[in-house]
């Protein structure tokens, strides 16, 4: 159960903030060798991997138009209304985020801008196993569809049967994307990263996966590749007070205490009382959750702090770096001004995190493991560059052309130099 | 000499398009092997590898206020006021690049925005080396400090006798960089990754480096260390028609291949005559530069190409994706639009690559071999975060309540559905 743990002091806080241990099974070399083999033979290796790994023998990997369409037979019309509903939220957010640079000059004569231009083909990875995760394809396929990436590859690992659950295809459909391959796991990395005769080479993935999938998107970030962010087990920390029901508060810590056994959720408060209640409204509602045994392991890792004041609680959370912050108090709105780390913000009674993680139209693919010091979660920013341009005018050229060449001189490029020599001296 | 090669067909541009085989002469094993000794023995280890690999018994790492004011000293008025120029026109055009984002309501009752946060403490590398790169202090300090960071601790190694170039010195501290350590190397990269008693930790790495430094980027990139952006050799590509002198290609061309052996340049051209000019351009100019050897060789990597049409062209830039590209012709800004893939562009006869490099406002570090498929070069945006909030009213989880409810109970996630029933029964 969920630790009860009184005005800590820094090495007690230290202890309180370190992660659960990530319990990372996959083997390194293992994964390399998966990675070369599909690099050297294609198509043949990623069959013989899901063989091995889905017990699935794929015939055909890009799944077809006839599947498409059972899927959206398949798929309950209240789960699709569900799915729009989410969907116009996410769009609405991200539509937001596309932002151009209009041109200025920095000097008379020189004008620079920014361009947003979006990736070319970008590779998206779901996850199978116990459950699908059809919002996270809303997560990544929206601001994909947004940035206006061309050629949007989907993969995700089949069934036994070589099915994919009709949730996922139709969440994909309905956002535009549907060139999806049943492949999963490393091989749908290695797949995408280095291109099969059936699966195109892309040029960025993004998505979530099991600690052999993210081996495999670590080890290609190792050789300079882009990936979204850099995933890790799901947290949550919670600031409230009294004005809070206790019942709000426990289940949104059992939201995601649900998600893994190496989940981790604190809730800081200046009230002792609430923390008991909390503590207790827990002990009740877990006992009925059908993931009851993974939240009561990451309860485990998990602690109810009584904290002197708001701004204890905050110091502790922006060294935490939460991927999920709420803050459930009075005084929300404030508090939120003061987060400097954090991956996504939930302000106030009614802000459950669930709400973020399905249809406010916030993004939930978002920094995890204190990655939040560094990363932000995916955007429309995580499907485009931004190129600079810039035209000078002679006159331009003329204005700044002496201060290039005195500056190119003292670094020993004399080659530098002379572009601009030259160009003046004509 | 550059090769010049006419209407290649797919196979000769594929190998056209081929990167110079990056002697990554470091060893992964010994770059590990320094990272861990710098986490484990913090300082005492950082000063074993400067005295081995720099020659130099540093007493204090920091540098001290003396040693900036000497350095101001030091410093030519006509470089200061160069280093001046420069940097407001970095400033002028990074501030553009600061963007927030309003509150928006995707539904009634359910509020969401983004806030760009700045990342704490940010650490950027300086390399040593032949040339003081004090250009790439302003490109990496300049926007750190517009984002807001609140610490901006610098790394680059010393001399043998314990010093740092004063034109480093001097941009630093122009920017507001007064937090300069005397380290470099793996253990400049492993000491601002793990934190040493004198090198604080810092939450991301930016700045080039040799093969070395290189490789422990990569290395901490697989971590989940958020960097800047891979580094690789320094690459362009130029579209000319004959409104261009020659001269002034040429200058371009060895303005790049001077940075190293492995660098490489492309010139593509519908028009024979222009192509053959430039060649004879660059032959007189290599010869009287400095650095002639090294822009021979990598001469050796690159090639005059002639093309049917300025299409073609554009098709060839997309594929190869370089660092720098010029479009020095008549249809300059009209190319423009048809970038998609490149780190910079340089717009008409007047636009040198080193004006980029060092004065015109955009920022010179960018991504290479072909990295400009899927990363950005060096903006604001590499020192913020964007988090995002949410605020939802009572009868903003109403409305979208039952969405989230749906959704939940489809991917078995029954604790993320109760924290919304939970509060719609209240």
């Amino acid at each position: 159960m969920i630790k009860y743990i009184e005005y800590p002091d820094a090495e007690m806080l230290k202890l309180l903030l370190q992660r659960p241990v990530n319990n990372n099974s996959a083997d390194e070399s293992v994964v390399a060798s998966i990675l070369e083999d599909v690099r050297a033979n294609g198509d043949a290796a990623v069959r013989q991997y899901t063989e091995k790994f889905d017990h699935c023998t794929i015939g055909e990997m890009l799944v077809s138009e006839q599947e498409i369409f059972n899927a959206y037979q398949a798929v309950s019309i209240e789960l699709k209304e569900a799915i729009e509903t989410a969907k116009a939220n996410i769009e609405r957010f991200h539509r937001t985020q596309h932002v151009g640079s209009a041109p200025i000059e920095t000097m008379p004569g020189v004008r620079c801008w920014r361009k947003s231009v979006p990736i070319e083909t970008v590779g998206l990875y779901i996850p199978g196993g116990s459950a699908p995760l059809f919002s996270t394809v809303l997560m990544l396929a929206v601001p994909a569809v947004i940035a206006g990436c061309g050629r949007i590859v989907l993969c995700t690992p089949p069934d036994k049967n070589g099915n994919i659950n009709p949730a996922i295809l139709y969440a994909a459909s309905t956002c535009g994307v549907s060139e999806i391959y049943k492949v999963g796991g490393v091989q749908a990395i290695a797949a995408m990263y280095f291109g099969t005769e059936s699966v195109p080479q892309v040029s960025k993935i993004c998505g979530p996966g099991n600690s052999w999938v993210t081996m495999a998107k670590q080890l290609i970030a190792k050789n300079g590749f882009p990936i979204d962010i850099p995933a890790g087990p799901s947290e949550l920390a919670v600031y409230c007070d009294n004005t809070v029901p206790a019942e709000f508060v426990a289940a949104d810590l059992l939201s995601q205490a649900e998600h893994g056994a190496d989940s981790q959720v604190l809730v800081l408060s200046e009230d002792k009382g609430i923390l008991q209640e909390i503590i207790e409204a827990i002990k009740v509602q877990v006992d009925v959750l059908p993931r009851k045994e993974i939240a009561m392991k990451a309860l485990a890792n998990s602690a109810a702090v009584l904290v002197k004041n708001q701004n204890d609680a905050m110091e502790i959370f922006n060294k935490y770096a939460p991927e999920h912050l709420i803050l459930a108090c009075d005084s929300a709105e404030i508090l939120a001004q003061q987060v400097v780390n954090a991956g996504s913000v939930f302000i106030g009674a009614w802000s459950p995190e669930s709400a973020g993680d399905y249809a406010s139209g916030t993004n939930h693919t978002l920094p995890t493991n204190g990655n939040a010091r560094g990363w932000s979660g995916v955007s429309v920013d995580t499907f485009v560059r931004k190129i600079t341009f810039q035209h000078l005018s002679k006159e331009g050229l003329q204005r700044i052309g002496k201060t290039v060449e005195v500056m190119a001189e003292a670094e020993g490029l004399q080659a530098h130099r002379n572009a601009v020599t030259i160009r003046l001296g004509k």
